[in-house]
């Protein structure tokens, strides 16, 4: 490591996306080390929490005792996930950093998945800006753009609407406005091309991109996304949620692949490789006979790799 | 699929560099079977064999034959790979197309693979085009550069050492020279820059990118390769030849998630890509057991997928 600062944002999203998304719960002392551990890698930004009724997702019901874990260790952002005003109030409570709220850019997965249409959901955006903006104004808030490349239910999803819904909540007041794959149909082509639309409709709120690595596409387009200077982008410890290389599945870009790409490419991120690679222990501990997943933690580092310098 | 030209080549590897790398033999019927199935998915190049001592590769021992049953389809390159002049007398006169010569960028690779310096094997590759000039002139020649982006043996390859070499194959008289990332340690940043200064030595000479997927890298360094030009891409079907997604192993980019991502990209490959996974069949069919990858035929083709335009 070097004191160099860091050129790109790796937003670590496996304690909540991933465990989310697995059956088992992980025991809470669990998640203290994993999160304890991926500190330690130098991870600055990191997703901890949904917060949901427990009884929707169990895997969840700690969420404010893991929030304030994590708010203990320094120099990272702690962020959760909120699908509404009430989840809001809840993260808000539990001293969060940063909320991200999922919007749907497909009218078919916005009213299956929240029972919303989309301008209800910019409208739920808003008043949750206008929340945190009298609790706690310096807490960021992000909207992330599900269904942004393509939607399971609808197939295509129209680049206007994506552009269209990205100025609505930008209006409605977020900080950053990030792009999601959510279900594995973007191809860089598209990922350039749309980011640099919202670019020029949003400008310095664009934020992250969010992709999955459902076609094998997930670095590629994460490539994609830099070019077109994307500079933050969210990814899952072991690919955890959903298998990134099974039939149907919809995991997450691999952050080890991912923090392995840009440190090979000479892109600095603050992560520790080595250190990254072994926090994998405490995620398998604590979700035993759960598949992990990424390519570089099973190839190993090449021969002669060094980090902090372009190879070569 | 439509009339347009494709914009780029995919030259499928895996009767050779997929067969010769794993421990069944196929047998030969199985072999026409597979090699017809991907003639009607569109493929318009093959490399189909190996010409070396039956001996030393047992999977290769019909390599005429199999040349023969490839040269009765018509409309596609016919190509296959030779380590010497033995070789490369032993294709001319089975009536192969192109032939492929493999060159180390290493040093240390070079003298472990073929007991030969990198200038002798330039030798080589200079006394194998003065025999093809004499005996089939319309037969192309090209020198794969293998190792070009570091090997397991000496760490980094200098790139210098890499334009060196190409210029080096180029005078010796080569159609085409392509960069090979044997070991799966090409990053992004590197194949943008080695296939430019590449080019800016040898020009229109400069040939296919070989990407491996050994660390999930294979199809962010194919798109870098294709933003500065580069229009040939070796793949292999099911990633046969080493699994790509497992510990140490140094699998072929997947034909079907290549062409996937080209055609999500609108970039046209004239391949079909139902009929391209329709050839998975009969290559299981020919060897039962063995492994075969792939993450767009588990997760099948996105909902509302039109190949052949844009998505979208």
């Amino acid at each position: 490591m070097t004191a160099r600062e860091p050129e790109v944002l790796i937003s670590e999203v496996g304690p909540r996306d991933g465990l989310q998304s697995v059956r088992a719960v992980m025991a809470t002392p669990d998640k203290f080390a994993w999160i304890t551990a991926l500190h330690a890698a130098g991870i600055r930004e990191i997703e901890v929490a949904s917060f949901v009724p427990a009884k929707l997702l169990p895997q969840m019901a700690d969420a404010a005792e893991v929030v304030r874990h994590a708010l203990a260790l320094p120099g990272w952002t702690v962020m959760a996930l909120v699908p509404n005003l009430r989840g809001a109030q809840a993260a808000l409570a539990a001293g969060v950093r940063k909320i991200t709220i999922p919007v749907s850019a497909s009218e078919a997965h916005s009213l299956a998945n929240v029972r919303k249409t989309r301008e209800e959901m910019v409208e739920e955006v808003r008043t949750i800006v206008r929340l945190r903006d009298g609790a706690a104004p310096d807490v960021l808030v992000e909207a992330g753009l599900s269904t942004a490349f393509g939607c399971t239910l609808q197939g295509d999803v129209k680049e206007d609407d994506v552009v269209w819904l990205a100025a609505q909540v930008a209006a409605a007041g977020v900080d950053e406005c990030g792009l999601s794959d959510t279900t594995g149909m973007a191809n860089p082509a598209q990922v350039r091309r749309l980011f640099q639309r919202v670019r020029a409709e949003i400008g310095e709120k664009t934020g992250a991109a969010h992709m999955h690595n459902t076609r094998g596409l997930g670095l590629a387009n994460c490539l994609a996304a830099y070019d077109v200077g994307v500079r933050t982008f969210d990814a899952s410890l072991g690919g955890l949620g959903g298998c990134p290389y099974a039939p149907g599945a919809s995991g997450n870009v691999v952050t080890e692949d991912l923090v392995f790409m840009f440190e090979a490419m000479g892109v600095h991120t603050g992560i520790d490789l080595e250190n990254l690679m072994a926090a994998r222990a405490p995620l398998q501990a604590g979700l035993p006979g759960e598949p992990v997943y990424g390519m570089t933690p099973e190839a190993g580092l090449p021969k002669g790799f060094v980090q902090g310098h372009a190879h070569a």
